[in-house]
C-alpha cells in the first residue's frame, strides 16, 4: 500500500448525502414510484454500466466523442456509466422484443451520471425517475405523459400555481428549420440551432439570436461557436419563436399558419392539437398545461410531442441569492432510439421528473422538516451495558427509534452533547440511586437545550426538563413526551 | 453516428431485472431500513464514484493493481467505483471529522460493483446494505452488530433454523499466524494464508492443506498458488481449524490454550467471550450465534471480531442442482480503515447484508408471490379514448392500477393477449353496445384463461367468466373480482 495518506475528499461535482435529505429523497421515490405502478407502469432495473456503443451520444453540448459520459475501455469493449434512463431502456426494448408486452409500460428510478463541468449546485451523479410506453404511437400515450407529470408533482407537494407544463412538438421545429433551409442532414448546425432555442429562458432573445448567428461570449468569458445562419434565416427563427398566443387554440392557429403547406409541420400541428383535447378531457385542469413553441429540449433523440414542467416562481437560496433551477420535469417522443439497434421503427414517448431539482426547489421554500434522532439511553455503568442493551430493545419493540451510547462512557457532558449532535428528543439515564429505587431519569432535550454540555449528572437532575418515572414506566413516558403531551 | 447497429446486449456479468424481482428487493431494502432506522442508525449516501486512491485495495484474490475494480484515468486522478459500502465510509468518517457525531452511526444501501470474472449467480453490480458504528471500541457495539443480523434475517422471512451466525475473531487467528511463524509483513502469504482458512467450507481440509503448502488445481484446470508453508507451519494452522467445541464455552477454552501466553491472542479470546456474553444476555435466544475458529472472513480490512451468517441447508436451483451461496450477511471489526487518511487509530465495527443472496435463497425456496398486473381497459372505439382513460383514472382514484391499451386496438385478441402478458387480472371492455346500455363488460382472465387469444370480443362475451355491470358500479366490481369474493 502507497505510504502516503490519501486525501479524504468527495470527488470533485459529486456529494455526499447525510440523514434527512437521504430519507426526503427516498420518500419523493416511493410516492412517483406508487404513482408509475397506479398507471399500470412495471419496474425495470438495468445495470448503471453499459457498452457505449449501446448508449449512443444524444447528450447536449457534446460532440466530442466520450465528452459528457464517463466511460473507459474494457477487455474488448469500452464501458460507460448510463447518463439518462432511455438508452438502456431502448437496449432492453430491443433485446428482449420478443418477450416483453407490446405496448412496454416501465418505469426507472436510479442515479445517472454526467461527466460535465461541475458548477454550483449542479452534480455529475444525480437521479432521474423516468416512465416510458414503448410501442405506441397514439397521442393519448403522450398525453398521458403529460398528465401523470402533473399528477407527480402535486402528489410531491406542489400546487398548480407552483408550475406550469409547457407542451411543443419538434415537428412543428423541424418544419420550421426546414422553411429557413437549414439542412438536416448538418447535424451539428441543425442541433446548434435547436439548442439556441432551447435557452431562450436563460439568454432572452438577443443571447438566442447571437447563437443562432455567429456565437455568444457569456459572462464568465467562455464563447459557444453559433449556429452560422444568415440574417433572413434568423429572421424565420425568430418569428417562430413569437408563436405563442393567449391560448392553447391560438397558438396552434399561429402554428398552423406558420408551417403552411409542410406535410411535417401539418402533422406536427395536428399532434400537439390532439395532446391538448386529452388534456383538457381529462379531469384535471388543463390550467397547468400550455403550448409553448420555445420548449425543444436539449437531448438529440426527441421525434414529436416534448414537454417540461418549469417553476413559476424563482427559488431563492439561505442567502436570498436566485436559483437557476431549470425544468424540473419534461419528456417526450422518441421514436427511432429503438431502429438504431434494430434497425426497425418503434414509437415510444416517456417523461423524466428531476427529483433532485424537486427537493432542492421544495427544502428551499419551506422550513426544513423537523427531524427527530433517536432516543440516546446513557452508560452510568460501563458494566450494566446489557442492561441499558435491554433498555433499547423495549423502546425499539414499541417502535421507537432507540441506541446505547457506545462511546468513552466516563464524560457524562460528552453523553449529552452526543445526544444533541443526533437531535434526540429524549436521553434515558440510569445509575446506581435510580437503579436502586426502580426508577430511571427521562431527559427532555428540547426543554433542556439551553444546559451546557459540560453539566454535571447532578446538574441535569435539578432541571425541570427531567423527570424520574419508574423504570417500568420507561416506554410509556417515552412514548408520552415525544408525543408531546 | 455509427451507420453499423450496435447490439443490444447486457454487458456480461450484469443483469437486467423485472417487475416482481425489483419489486421483492425494494420491500427487502425498505424493511432493513427502517430496523437500522429503529437502532438509531443515520442514513448516509456517498457517490458511487470516489478516487481509486480513497478507496484502497482490500478486494481478496485481486493483488494486481486495478483488478477487482473498474477503474479509469479522469483529468488528474483514477476514479473507481466503490466495491463496498466501508471504503466510503472510512472516507466520510475523515473528511467530517470535526462535524459528524460520536460515535458515528451509519448506514447505506446502494450497489456496488466488482470487476471479477464472470460466474454463473455471481454479478459484477449487486446490493449491500450496510450498518457501522465508527468510533467505538467497545465489544458491546460488535455484539449489536451480530443480534441486528439475527434480527434482520429473521425480519425478511428466514426461521432461525435456517441459519446460523459464525463468529470468530482476526486478533486470535493473528497469533496463531505469529506461533506458526508466519510473517505479519509478508502480506501476500498472509493473506493467502486467511483466505485458505476462510475456504474450508468450500473445498474441505484437503484443500485447505493444498492451499497453505504448494498450491491447488480446481476442478476446471484453474490453479491457485498456495501459501508456501511449512509441513510444520500447516500442522499449526490445521491444529487451529479445529479447536471448535460443542458449545461457545468449550470453544473459548480450546483457543485460551491454542493461543497461550501471545498477549494479542488473549486479548482476542477476552472479546470473544465478551461478545457471546452480551448475545447470550440479550432476548434473542443465543442458539443462531456461535463461535467458529474458521471465519476470518475475505476482505484485508479486519482487526478484531469477524462474523459471518450462514444458511444450514443447500439452495436448490429451478433444475435441482445445488447453488452456492456463501454468506448471506457478515461483518466485523476494522480500526485501520480511517487512519489510511488521518493517521489516527479510530475503532469501527459494522455489519452487510447480502440482499442480492438473500433474494436468491428465498425465491427459490418459495413459490414466487402472486403478482398481479393492472386493469386493462380496452379500446373498442379509437375515437373515444378520453372516455376509456376516464375509465382508468376512476379505478386508480379508488388505489386499482390501471392503464387504457395504447397498442394497436385493431385486434381485439390482441389487447387479450397483451392483458394476459402483463398477468392483468381484469380487462374492462366498452363497445358501442355497453356504451348504449351504460354498461361495461368485465373480463376475469384468471377465470378465462383457456380462451384462444385469437378469440373475438363476441367468442369473449359468451365466457362465464365474463360479467356484464353497470357502468356506475364498474370500480366496486373490479374491486370485488379483484378481492376474489
Amino acid at each position: 500500500m502507497n505510504s502516503q495518506r490519501p486525501k479524504p475528499q468527495c470527488v470533485k461535482g459529486f456529494r455526499d448525502e447525510f440523514g434527512h435529505d437521504v430519507i426526503s429523497r427516498r420518500e419523493m421515490l416511493t410516492t412517483i414510484a406508487t404513482l408509475f405502478e397506479l398507471h399500470g407502469f412495471d419496474a425495470l432495473e438495468t445495470p448503471a454500466i453499459e457498452t457505449l456503443d449501446a448508449l449512443g451520444k444524444f447528450l447536449p453540448d457534446t460532440d466530442r466523442p466520450h465528452e459528457g459520459v464517463f466511460a473507459w475501455r474494457d477487455d474488448e469493449n469500452y464501458l460507460a456509466l448510463r447518463y439518462d434512463m432511455t438508452a438502456p431502456l431502448s437496449r432492453v426494448a430491443a433485446q428482449y422484443r420478443n418477450d416483453l408486452p407490446s405496448p412496454y409500460r416501465r418505469y426507472a428510478i436510479g442515479p445517472v451520471w454526467r461527466n460535465e463541468k461541475p458548477k454550483v449546485g449542479r452534480f455529475r451523479q444525480f437521479y432521474q425517475c423516468d416512465a416510458d410506453t414503448v410501442g405506441s404511437s397514439l397521442m393519448a400515450a403522450d398525453a398521458e405523459m403529460c398528465l401523470l407529470t402533473l399528477k407527480i408533482l402535486s402528489s410531491v407537494g406542489m400546487t398548480k400555481e407552483d408550475f406550469v407544463i409547457r407542451v411543443n412538438n419538434r415537428k412543428v421545429v423541424e418544419s420550421v428549420l426546414e422553411k429557413a433551409g437549414i439542412n438536416r442532414d448538418d447535424e451539428g448546425q441543425y442541433l446548434t440551432v435547436m439548442r439556441a432555442i432551447d435557452k431562450l429562458d436563460r439568454l432572452g432573445l438577443g443571447g438566442v439570436q447571437q447563437l443562432l448567428g455567429k456565437g455568444r461570449k457569456d459572462a464568465s468569458g467562455d464563447y459557444t461557436e453559433g449556429a452560422g445562419l444568415s440574417e433572413s434565416q434568423i429572421d424565420v427563427v425568430m418569428g417562430f419563436m413569437s408563436a405563442k398566443g393567449r391560448d392553447a387554440a391560438t397558438t396552434v392557429k399561429n402554428l398552423e399558419d406558420i408551417v403552411g403547406t409542410s406535410p411535417l409541420g401539418q402533422v406536427g400541428v395536428n399532434e400537439l392539437r390532439e395532446i391538448m383535447e386529452f388534456v383538457e378531457a381529462s379531469d384535471q385542469k388543463s390550467g397547468a398545461c400550455e403550448i409553448d413553441p420555445l420548449i425543444v429540449r436539449g437531448l438529440g433523440y426527441y421525434t414529436g410531442p416534448v414537454f417540461e414542467a418549469q417553476l413559476c416562481a424563482p427559488v431563492h437560496d439561505a442567502k436570498g441569492r436566485e436559483v437557476e433551477l431549470g425544468s424540473v420535469a419534461g419528456g417526450g417522443r422518441y421514436d427511432g432510439l429503438v431502429r438504431r439497434f434494430t434497425g426497425q421503427d418503434v414509437p415510444a414517448t416517456g417523461l423524466s421528473i428531476g427529483v433532485d431539482r424537486l427537493l432542492t426547489a421544495m427544502t428551499m421554500r419551506q422550513e426544513a422538516a423537523k427531524f427527530v434522532g433517536p432516543v440516546i439511553v446513557t452508560v452510568m455503568d460501563k458494566f450494566r451495558m446489557a442492561d441499558y442493551q435491554a433498555m433499547a430493545s423495549e423502546l425499539r419493540d414499541a417502535g421507537i427509534r432507540a441506541e446505547v451510547y457506545l462511546g468513552n462512557a466516563k464524560n457524562f457532558g460528552r453523553q449529552m452533547k452526543y445526544a444533541d449532535k443526533r437531535q434526540a428528543r429524549v436521553a434515558v439515564i440510569e445509575g446506581s440511586q435510580e437503579k436502586e429505587a426502580g426508577t430511571v431519569q427521562l431527559k427532555d432535550l428540547q426543554m433542556g437545550k439551553s444546559i451546557a454540555a459540560t453539566a454535571s449528572h447532578e446538574d441535569w437532575k435539578s432541571q425541570p426538563s427531567q423527570v424520574t418515572v419508574l423504570r417500568h414506566d420507561m416506554v410509556k413516558e417515552v412514548q408520552r413526551i415525544l408525543s408531546g403531551t
